[in-house]
């Protein structure tokens, strides 16, 4: 038995458990979540956290065979410069990238499903093994507070990219290796033996972002690697090492497996480059998993048109505020949405449409002020503790968000209601931690709320009524897109209209959130993230469409 | 219960037993392709004949609401003049056709996934009970020869359709419509209550070929009808009847399960018109199923830009000759699969590389002379009597086939080896058919094989070796696409090789096909028909890739 169908056998159970998840999709995790010593072991953290330090200020051992020179690129928003170095691929290293690349793939392919999906599975293992290591990276790249970051960056993100390899071994297996074919016939059947063969597209490209480099990135890597195809790593230049040390632990696993550890390759860039751009329209590139802006995501859907292209870009979150029977939970519960990760997350939401008359609770009918001070009040408990805020706060990404945060005191956007205050780090110096700004707009000022701002900005957006807030929540998912939608009703009528608008959208819809689940987060194997039917995203984590077009069926037959 | 779902009920063991077929890919058919009056009774294909006739020269009962008048474009290639009237969408017409096909669009969405897979189901049940009538509005456009026409037109087009709707239902039915989420708590568990809804793309438009109108058309068009989109069908010109009585019963059976009937519309043309681009290119259209030619697939792929569009064009199909253990059923075989209709086929043979040194067979060495003397022989054989011919041959399609035909007698593309002849019919004074020809060219007149010559002409390309023949197949397939290869040899090594030749093109392979089964011939639920791995199509009928991105899951959440 080859090395590669050992691994396949070795991880078969975790396998089928995830298949088994996506259909049935209840709870499911692969990945224990919580970072305590219970479960990891008493010395895992500090492990972990100088495994991360020692990669700081040297060279990255990974290996692309092009790169001709080094690029170190990466400063942490809590403060530290991490110095760290990788090997740069200038524009013109890219066509013997392309050869370096596709240089294992006919091996690749002929090593069949099992062997290569047994690759990707322990190159998971591998990555949980070293989860805190790569929680401290996604940390001082991304900004997020240590446990998010081990969270959403380190377990959940092995779940994200667990149930895209389940998807993506239910698809090739869907067509059986090979199979009897007998039709009756006049004198004697007809018979033949057929093969099908996954065969990979060509080379796919993953251009990382630089608030999930995990998260959003290993879904696709791992969708495409194992349905065949050769993986050029593109990260964002700002979250370098998270994916660094996947492409590390791939390439090791590769060479152990006896395939060509470039299959996987780490294409680190000088900022100035724009590498992505040169990358994505290559001929030789045939998929592109991108996370980002979407001006770049248009400009890809635009030019790269020789690949299929999963683009996930932003968009403009609703929330639709009717009525709830737990006031104080509903507002703890937006405050925390809006704070987690400085407002970050493609998922926060960005528009609080309330109507103008107030809407009625279980503390009485409550005006838009008071819903406000509910929220204002949520803030201070859960941020107006310095040591405790940094926790859910992280740091700020990037001096994009900052200016915006700038922009929205200064009033112009909307009237300011919460204002957004600095917050020290007890840890780090030099971090950059700021709390969310809550402006009130009226329903005409479309200007302001219609358009992703990106950071820890809210509007509430005062409206004639719920009827003309769903309908403009409707009109702007349609048209700007949106990655979440949420509604907070007593009043069935409402909840369906809501539930309509959220299907006519195209938008994943979460009602009456007043507890320990948040609008913003998603759990693999049971929740989809983004849907693919509004410009936010043109596809989902993950559903069928996902994986199914990343590899082809290729059939021989033969009378037998 | 309603009425779609009473159909699904219906139909429910036909759609299992088609899903299953799909799984297991061995010999399966629901509708019988002997067009024999044991099979289908005494008055079937009298009563068929006279439903077809009973539509020529009269306005045809479809129902377009935006159409202001008529046209009529359809001339047999058996010399008929059809002039059958349909409404005619002038691209003046073309917005508010878009509006009547989104009227229906929410209650569709919303009737859910049983209902209208019972609708597509139903629709396909009473197509099957007018499949004569259908053979002959096949027949009498396409060109087909009757027999043909009922099977590839009628019998396997259902089949295809209905493999369509079974891959279409197991992608729906992938997740579940509501599922239990329920997460270990430090206290108490989270749970919670998820929907899943499927949500269509938007409008799909399907446009149809002159060579296959069903066949080539009905996968699409139920694909996208059942994953919920409303469908617009655009025939071609020259074959608009075999989709103008599709669109006829899916009306019926939409407005008997008190559905919009508009769901479905046909939008015949004035050829001068050029609709299909005027449709293809409107925002609500967001899927597009295209056969034809690989120009105007470019166009489609180019500009039809908010579509996905699932694109069949055209290839270069190549048999590569090596050695054989059965010399006359090569030939047979060969000379078969290229006289079927006219080679009118995109599935037909064009290249046939043999070594010029010749090739070994059970009747000892012979050289390229002989191979393509034993094809003649078998041509003589089976297009020798006009009465039988033309059972094989059906019809010349259009003045552009007559014109290759034509241009190949002059010679300069190569010298002939077997001349095409006309054949009369004896039943149809005015039809126009014509045996196939075959030209003997050198490896290195690349100019006249590497480019599609579609009709009944081939080429006999002498190679140095099978080696070189393998390598000019994989380049010509992966440069100019093709829909199918084929190898005929008794040496492993050589079949070893033509194997990787077809899996690095992407091409499916036939190996010494001497019997009763045809390169040309792809069997629903077991052969995929093209791979959407190289320039010929970019994409299959059918597997999980061609029915998963015309739906979206959209989901809700809740706390129970």
């Amino acid at each position: 038995m080859a090395v590669a169908d050992h691994l396949f056998a070795r991880h078969r159970t975790i396998l089928e458990d995830a298949v088994e998840a996506t259909r049935t999709r209840g709870y499911h995790s692969a990945y224990p979540e919580s970072p305590s010593p219970k479960v990891y072991g008493e010395s895992a953290a500090a492990d972990g956290l100088a495994a991360f330090e020692a990669w700081l200020g040297g060279d990255f051992p990974v290996n692309t065979p092009c790169a001709s020179a080094r690029v170190a690129t990466e400063k942490s928003p809590f403060g530290l410069d991490l110095g760290v170095r990788y090997p740069r691929v200038a524009p013109a290293d890219v066509p013997t990238l392309m050869d370096v690349a596709r240089g294992g793939m006919a091996d690749w392919r002929d090593a069949g499903v099992e062997a290569r999906v047994g690759v990707g599975l322990e190159a998971l293992h591998r990555l949980h093994q070293r989860v805190f290591e790569v929680a401290n990276a996604v940390m001082h790249t991304s900004g997020q507070a240590f446990v998010m970051a081990f969270q959403a960056g380190g377990a959940h993100a092995l779940d994200r990219a667990l149930e895209s390899i389940a998807y993506a071994y239910a698809e090739m297996t869907r067509v059986p290796r090979t199979a009897i074919w007998e039709k009756p016939g006049r004198e004697a059947p007809l018979r033949m033996e057929k093969t099908y063969t996954v065969v990979p597209r060509g080379v796919a490209l993953v251009i990382g972002c630089n608030t999930f480099p995990t998260w959003n990135s290993w879904p696709g890597l791992f969708a495409s690697l194992v349905t065949g195809n050769p993986v050029v790593v593109k990260p964002h230049p700002g979250a370098v090492l998270p994916l660094a040390i996947t492409v590390q632990v791939l390439q090791e696993v590769l060479t152990e497996a006896g395939f060509d550890p470039h299959l996987v390759t780490l294409a680190a860039e000088d900022p100035a480059d724009g590498l992505a751009a040169v990358l994505a329209v290559r001929p030789e590139v045939r998929l592109i998993d991108y996370t980002g802006s979407n001006s770049f995501g248009d400009w890809l859907e635009d030019n790269a048109r020789q690949a299929h292209v999963f683009a996930e870009k932003a968009g403009v979150n609703s929330v639709v505020i009717d009525s709830t029977d737990s006031l104080v939970g509903m507002c703890f519960n937006l405050a925390f949405s809006l704070a987690l990760y400085t407002g970050q997350m493609c998922t926060a939401p960005q528009d609080l449409f309330i109507p103008s008359e107030g809407i009625d609770t279980d503390e009485g009918h409550k005006s838009v002020e008071d819903v406000v001070a509910g929220v204002a009040a949520a803030f201070s408990k859960l941020l107006g503790d310095d040591k405790r805020a940094v926790e859910v706060l992280g740091g700020v990404v990037n001096e994009g968000v900052l200016q915006r945060l700038s922009d929205a005191a200064a009033g112009k956007q909307g009237t300011v209601a919460i204002e957004s205050r600095e917050v020290t780090h007890p840890a780090f110096a030099d971090a950059v931690v700021r709390t969310p700004t809550v402006l009130v707009v009226g329903v005409d000022d479309r200007a302001a709320y219609e358009q992703e701002c990106f950071g820890p900005i809210s509007f509430v957006v005062k409206t004639g009524s719920t009827d003309e807030s769903i309908e403009v929540f409707r009109r702007t998912a349609m048209e700007r897109g949106a990655m979440t939608a949420s509604v907070y009703t007593t009043d069935n009528r409402v909840l369906a209209s809501m539930r309509t608008a959220a299907l006519d959208a195209g938008v994943a819809l979460s009602e009456n959130l007043t507890g320990q689940v948040f609008v913003n987060q998603s759990a693999a194997f049971s929740d989809f993230h983004g849907t693919g039917a509004n410009p936010a995203a043109n596809a989902s984590y993950t559903d069928g469409a996902y994986v199914a077009s990343r590899f082809r069926f290729v059939q021989s037959r033969r009378h037998i």
